[in-house]
């Protein structure tokens, strides 16, 4: 989205203005800046683009205060807490000593040497930090908030963030339509919301897993991903320092985090499905509640009698957290301990203000399971806990598929909005292919613009390692940028107030051959950097009125730059008679000027 | 798509099994393999993958000879002319002396002192041939072959190809609503079908420009795109050596191709618009027809008239032969010499069976520019035009844009194929935002998935590049393999019959962890592979039961073939109460054996 007038209805003051020649003492390139709100402290990124041309584009930012050359940042040390003020103003939160780090929660066995050696004051050295809750068990949600009429901070910094007033984000939330994840634990994140009348954000997964790990990594991916567009960022580790790891993304991380607490329910009973129980289960939800964790993913729509459904699927159960319910359902043939504790779940949820993100369990993995039984049977489980949820004030949002054939794409959403009363859906692709591994980026982009455009409200990237192997960093990039393609392709298509204006601002520079701005307003201007100078190398080349791809002799821009020149003040709002004679006017002139259209060519 | 059966409607004898057993004594991984039709001089080639349970996959094969160990290629001498006998045995064309190669058509000046030094007879090495052309100015075009009643070779070979019976595809030409580019000139091209009812097809452009150039490379470009999927290639060649590059690409490709004449005819008068003649335009499309050029692109639907409705758009004319066509029209203040002399391009069109591609001049070159009056005032001049053509039996396709939102698309092909009376729609893209330079392959192939879902018929690659410089090898790779996963899943949405065969072969392999079927289906083994090894590159990791990405422990697959082998057998058309009783059996089984649904882990 771009700003075009930087005064959005929500802002009072801006420190960011957009008028030309104000900033034309501004360095050409890319610049942080804020629109501040209506308090000091109330402060909303934006990534800033000046042109050469005098002009500045504001973008959407979600690099966090790494991108601000005014802020220094230390992993050690942590973001800065900014809502910290805003909740305990609220003063419907209390402090607590909170439940004690034990080994097993960093995947080491009770029964290892290495257990007791553990230094627990170690887990993040930054600021030690009481976890925080709702006070008397009462629901400090903004989804109560909201439907108490409430215009928090966090709502008004989104208000600004996607340039609508923010009555309407109340509005909004309190309908049930968008979520703003946003745990007391962790006030070091810039609030963002998520709905579909909002642009369409973006979800990047990190984790390490059993096979290969490091926390550094995972925190540096998540800094990575949020550099590149990443709005919100799960946390999916399954190996060992899983707590550890979760702490360090969480103090360093200016976007909510997710997680799936059961993979690490599951490690601490050794990976034995069956063995799992509601309370350890309990234990490890309010142990990433207490760390900060945004939403979690709960699978509680995978029922036993769903479980048979799946038995003549091509790919059966593909969804890690499904087949793991599925498995305990089996062990025990009884009802799933999350669809039997959900109330309770709730509670607990409300009291941190941790979003559901319902999942979905029985999802298609494969082009043959979409839309089959097993999906919609879960999807109006879904549909019947978002609405519990609700009652207890927690905010939800509702998980997609998976791999679904362009035709069936649209049934999806459709029903997902009938069922679950419009909670915002956030989907994985979906993916409309099977057959190209190592381009489901691609194959799941497609499917990932269209169930946006459509209204699904948050896209999980998928990079170009699904189905192979661990995404690096290079693949991290990959899938976040080909997902804010699919992305911001939807919000065009949806017709978002002010998303046109960036393509415009490209285009402009395009057309008129303004390659260094072409560079600063593409989505990854390092790559188009890099792809033109292969070609072109020479720094003129970056001011030349022509390209590579045709040459001097055959540019389409060029020739058409003239025609503009002819007839662009002639054409607007003449009729057609007045263009021809203008034409014949112009033809003579172009006459005149030697029938140039190309420019001198050095050659 | 795959053939289950090759046993095809049309063939009435394979060399080509798929029965699993018979292939047993194959080896695994890709093997060509040809399916013959009513005449021994009439093989289909096939990609067959040989997967380790004994089944065999048949897929589409564009990669020509070079694929065939059996077969000796040499760019020098070029490729068997396949069609040379069917071509002669209509007996409606003749061999002529031709029209003499000229130092000019290679992009050598008239006063150039090398002009005398060029060997014309050296253009290509390979068999001289006299050209041919219909006898008496006849039409020897496949529609009109098919209207008469005729089923060509050509199009008993793509019957079998596409799986579907040789009336069909007869009926399809007939109707104008399916085009089989091919020249009679270019007797090397393995016949293939564009239409709205065949599988979707994907065009890769080739062609040196004025700054960088090689004939070798071109050649190879060719060879590189078809050996990944491309159904046809244009060479759109703008620079020095350009009927040589033209002529070496000819020889030697198994699959049509494109040009645009008017690039070359501007050579001719040194990229000076203006200077361009009807004389000069003619002489270059009977050069390059004598060739064998399978299909053109031809510029008439930019009338004088439209040219100021371009005016005040956000990026004018993006096409070049659009915006030559637009400079000539204003410098002489005249219809466009292609609109006026259509009737007769058609005549020498239908000599040669040259497919017209009218092209899109207006096309947008941006979000903004999309769908608006201009281009679609083009398009009704396409579809009058589309008209005359099939009246001189020329097979006649559409091209189309270009950038254009997702909610914009539709309107595309529908506003296309209603004025076009249903001739198949050439797109480009469309690209659905303008602002990822550098990943305009992944822009434009949402575009191209879901317009060719709606009906297009074949999709005109985009590369890494666009905008910003020349494809290399690994550009043109890419740009294939994106377009052959949008044209698969539009054939997925089509509900083409056997298109899903290959996803659901992939997608069992998936499931049941066989690591080298997975990526000998896959549309590119050698990346799926790299990405594979990168992670667990131990050869065993190729049979393991689990992967990198969730390690053992956390494997979905592996818990849901479990499941699959518990209710496997029960579940199939049995009612909610027999399953509900079978899982309570089987959970009982499933303790008894020890809950183990994991296998054990070697660690």
């Amino acid at each position: 989205m771009t700003h075009k007038d930087a005064r959005t209805p929500a802002s009072t003051q801006t420190t960011a203005t957009s008028s030309v020649g104000e900033e034309s003492g501004k360095s050409i390139g890319w610049h942080k800046a804020y629109i501040e709100g209506s308090r000091p402290d109330l402060r909303v990124p934006v990534r800033q683009v000046h042109l050469t041309n005098g002009q500045t584009v504001t973008l959407y930012d979600t690099s966090g205060p790494y991108t601000d050359p005014h802020v220094e940042t230390d992993v050690r040390r942590g973001l800065a807490p900014l809502r910290e003020n805003w909740i305990i103003a609220r003063g419907d939160t209390e402090e607590y000593s909170g439940r004690p780090v034990r080994p097993e929660d960093d995947g080491i066995k009770h029964t290892s040497p290495r257990g007791g050696l553990r230094n627990l004051d170690a887990v993040f050295p930054g600021r030690p930090r009481q976890p925080r809750r709702g006070r008397d068990g009462r629901a400090v949600t903004q989804l109560a908030y909201a439907r108490r009429g409430e215009i928090t901070p966090e709502m008004e910094f989104v208000a600004i963030r996607e340039n609508v007033s923010p009555e309407m984000v109340r509005e909004e939330i309190a309908a049930g339509r968008a979520v703003l994840p946003a745990n007391v634990n962790h006030p070091e994140s810039e609030p963002m919301i998520i709905g579909k009348r909002f642009l369409v954000k973006v979800n990047a997964n990190i984790g390490n897993s059993a096979v290969t790990s490091s926390i550094e990594e995972e925190v540096e991916k998540m800094t990575w991903a949020t550099r590149w567009g990443a709005d919100t960022v799960m946390d999916l580790s399954t190996g060992r320092n899983i707590h550890t790891t979760r702490e360090w993304v969480l103090r360093n991380s200016p976007v909510p985090i997710g997680t799936v607490p059961l993979y690490q329910a599951l490690e601490k009973v050794d990976g034995k499905a069956e063995e799992l129980t509601w309370d350890i289960y309990k234990d490890t939800v309010i142990e990433q509640a207490e760390q900060g964790v945004d939403y979690m993913t709960v699978h509680a729509g995978v029922r036993l009698a769903y479980v048979p459904l799946t038995a003549n699927r091509k790919t059966g159960i593909v969804s890690r957290g499904g087949s793991i319910m599925a498995a305990w359902c089996l062990a025990h043939h009884k009802e799933s301990f999350l669809y039997e504790n959900f109330e309770e779940l709730c509670e607990i949820l409300a009291a941190y203000d941790i979003t559901y993100s319902l999942g979905d369990g029985l999802r298609p993995g494969s082009i043959a399971d979409a839309n089959d039984e097993a999906q919609f049977a879960e999807l109006r489980t879904l549909g019947e806990l978002s609405r519990i949820a609700k009652r207890f004030n927690v905010q939800t949002m509702i998980e997609g598929p998976g791999h679904v054939p362009m035709h069936k794409i649209k049934e999806n959403i459709d029903l997902q909005q009938e069922i679950c009363d419009e909670a915002p859906f956030y989907t994985l692709g979906p993916l409309t292919t099977d057959v190209a591994p190592g381009y489901d980026h691609i194959t799941s982009g497609i499917g990932a613009a269209m169930i946006a455009w459509w209204g699904t409200a948050m896209l999980c990237y998928v990079t170009p390692k699904e189905h192979l192997g661990l995404p690096n960093r290079d693949d991290v990039k990959t899938g976040v940028i080909t997902y804010k393609i699919a992305a911001h392709a939807a919000d065009l298509a949806k017709g978002h107030p002010g998303a046109q204006a960036w393509d415009d601002a490209l285009s402009d520079a395009r057309f008129e051959f303004r390659w260094e701005d072409q560079f600063n307003l593409a989505l990854d201007p390092d790559t188009a950097r890099e792809f033109h100078d292969e070609t072109l190398p020479a720094e003129p080349a970056k001011t030349a009125h022509f390209c590579s791809m045709c040459g001097p002799k055959f540019c389409s821009m060029k020739i058409s730059q003239s025609i503009t020149e002819r007839f662009g003040g002639a054409a607007e709002g003449a009729s057609q008679e007045e263009i021809a004679e203008g034409m014949l006017q112009k033809s003579k002139e172009f006459a005149a000027s030697g029938n140039r259209v190309y420019l001198p060519i050095a050659d």
